[in-house]
């Protein structure tokens, strides 16, 4: 039976937060193993995660719950999150037709590294269902007909409702949702962006790079939000290439980069790492 | 007038600590500013430091840590320092012939980057006097005579302690220095190897990188302890190297590394960020 | 049908020797694709590596191949080989238990990222028959029975020879190779091994650099020879971890590590990118 | 006396360039030390960088030269430069106030790592003269007057022509140059500008980048032409921020990369290792 548990708040910046968190803590017979905090000056908005374990003499989790939502968050006026690390969050993953990120993710899965579920893998082409099937994983193909986008989009929320998704990863998902979808996932839809975002928005990044002759390309994990790509960014990773690396040289380098910058977001996302501050993040690593 | 302060402390680990070093501040109108801390699981030793101003209600600086040092800090078994940051840690440079990370640290002393005073740097060559006195720093000139190098030790620990020096920093200071003198400046006194350790110790690491045909190479800034590079790492870096490098190349690649590494580590400790844990280091960046 | 070859050559450094076999290549219509050189001062060695295609007026690959040997190759008494890239290297991978060197491996075999053929793997365990199965590869499963480690290797041997294999990749093999075996693969078996070397040698290096307290952990791809873990040195990759991360975590983090430095220095080989020079190696990248 | 030379050359891609010239080198008692190439597939342009010394049964470089240019080059319509390296390079540097890219250069060329010649250091503010007298460098100060820029910008180019400057640095120069005299520059003339171009172009980029909540920031050294940060990339570089960092404290962390980015642009481009294809960079490394 697990006792581990993650609490994540933030609330404007005044004296005391810090006291009163770990003091009903101390008081419940909690016992931090990691804690981490951040008072964003820009703002006045400060932000807290701390990681902790319940002794025998605690009122149980539920019950320390409740008395944290009528005291001290209340007291705050928090926004706020406790989270029990023994259930695995449940993440659906929409892909195309690229397989690399997929692979990643379900290989992390399988052995572990990434504690979750993934109820299924939805995807509008059906090219990746024999690899989701070896991971004994259920392949749902909604394919967009008669480029009716929103009527395939429906059958994906349908689908991401039964899952009970918390969590939606775009693994090269190659379709932009409509605001509708988006703001139904705001902050727990994560894309994978081929670029050093803002660098090369939109299609085709790795051209876009090729083009301008820069001399290292990226990959950023955000989430998505109504504007493209402007999203708040989780993580972001670069490598080096040359003036040899044809644009397709520059896909090939750049999949190494996309698979692990979406798994290591994907990773802060899951263990409560990620605060959302405003059209930024605070990562708790 | 100053009223920013940073507590470090590392006591046994066991339930309360957070919540009565974070209870303390509030009650003396102290305001956190940015708090971390670490619970070794392999040792059962916990860290922690926290950056905090204090309110016009505090009772004062003085009588604050006499306050911690009776309660808290007490009740904890805790070693402990609290620092106030308006006032500038006394930073001695040792040198011999090598100039790169003596300009590099005198660059950013002068700028405000590193808010240290340096009362004086030390060599046991004269090499490098024009350089300190255009930074109109006091240039103490130490040569081993006839081969005594615990005379000439002897001399510098008298320098080092008229200057008051808190902080000793060898940039590439040629000497090994004596079981005595390391001792007198354990924790204290960084030193910057042109390897990354534990490869490479001793003499000429970048001639030993290139006999090994290594790929990258490193720096490593460490304290300095009886054991030759050996004492506890503070920070490292790499960089990428081929085999068209000649071992001047490595030796001329590898200095950037060497000034940035130091940099970091020196402005790591005086920023309270390194508690020592054994042989090894807690760095909260 | 290709046209297209790499020709990689060493003799000892005189001059004339870019003009011999450019000159070579223009009279027998070859047009050069990617050329690079490097002269080794320290040993007066000379390494050259050029990509170049037919054109309808050569002589052809085989002709061509025997006109180059008895010409400038004599002329200079040059090792050479010279390769059509038309055909897919036999690659053979080794493994025991650990799955993710291996699922990268095979990811970017059937995605076409590592242009090889793969006959088979081979195993001293069972595990990872599954997965292998799924990308259609035969799995050779040849347990240590009784100890007896020779009889074991006798076998691989056996199925190394009948599978053709001109690379073995020991993709986290848990063996020490017998200096036998070793000999025979001499230059084209490659290990994977989980530290920067020359640091933490041997068993448990993320356990050794945990102990050290390093600030970045590394990985090692590298040539075996009968020196443990001390071959020369392909490819390298080193990532930042801190206080926090324990044994466990290190593990974790590494394995990225491990899977792109050993499918980069896959990929290198098998490009004829890696030439030997004593106990290091020249890479043209 | 030297006889170290380098040539580059570009021109239409053809069979036999490799051939001619190192066939005309070794005729002419050329040894060749280090060479590249690259075809550009895209723009079917062909670049070449040789560096060679001349043996004793030369005919010294000043016929050499002579003979390459109706010979070869004239051949094959090459654009060609031929360079000794024993005649230094005479690099002009331009600042404002920032000092810390002046102080690495001055460093690096004080040391010998920058074989380079600077006849002086021009500004249109006085705060950094006596860096450069400490340097014994000539400090012009050349103000704008009554905010007439080109007014000064026409003493600065004078400047120049007397200085005979062959590069110009703007090392931090916080001033837009003319389309004058900036065509009269064309090639020669690199900028550092403190972000990932093409990300945050114009003013403040650290600011820009702190505003998005970026991950990582970088440096891009370039060509300055005269579409405002948009000339062809030299050299650029990332270093890892968080939320944490301030704008300020980014501010502070790019100067390093701010640094290492010039000096490595500067030193590729006085070994002739850059070649401009169109508005992007081949650097043979």
């Amino acid at each position: 039976m697990s006792n581990h548990y993650i609490l994540t708040l933030s609330c404007h910046d005044i004296a005391g937060i810090v006291a009163a968190v770990a003091g009903f803590l101390t008081e419940n017979d909690g016992f931090i193993i990691e804690s981490a905090q951040f008072g964003d000056p820009s703002t006045g908005r400060f932000f807290m995660r701390t990681e902790f374990v319940l002794g025998e003499y605690s009122c149980g989790f539920a019950a320390l719950k409740q008395k944290f939502g009528v005291g001290v968050a209340h007291h705050f006026s928090m926004e706020w999150q406790l989270a029990d690390t023994s259930i695995k969050p449940r993440v659906v993953i929409l892909v195309s037709k690229y397989r690399h990120c997929l692979n990643d993710l379900l290989h992390r899965y399988s052995t572990g590294a990434l504690p979750i579920e993934i109820p299924c893998v939805i995807s509008n082409h059906d090219d990746l269902r024999e690899l989701c099937t070896w991971y004994k994983i259920p392949f749902i193909y909604i394919p967009v007909v008669n480029g009716d986008k929103l009527a395939q989009e429906a059958k994906v929320w349908e689908h991401l409702e039964q899952a009970q998704a918390e969590v939606v990863v775009l693994a090269r998902y190659m379709q932009v949702l409509s605001p509708g979808l988006v703001s139904k996932m705001a902050g727990r839809c994560i894309n994978i962006h081929h670029s050093f975002l803002p660098s090369f928005k939109g299609a085709r990044p790795y051209h876009q790079a090729y083009d301008r002759g820069v001399k290292l390309i990226g990959a950023t994990a955000h989430y998505v939000t109504n504007a493209l790509d402007e999203g708040p960014i989780i993580e972001q990773e670069v490598v080096r290439v040359d003036h040899s690396n044809s644009p397709e040289a520059l896909v090939a380098v750049g999949r190494d980069s996309e698979c692990l910058v979406l798994a290591r977001a994907l990773k802060y996302h899951i263990e409560h790492r990620v605060l959302v501050n405003g059209n930024k993040t605070v990562v708790f690593r």
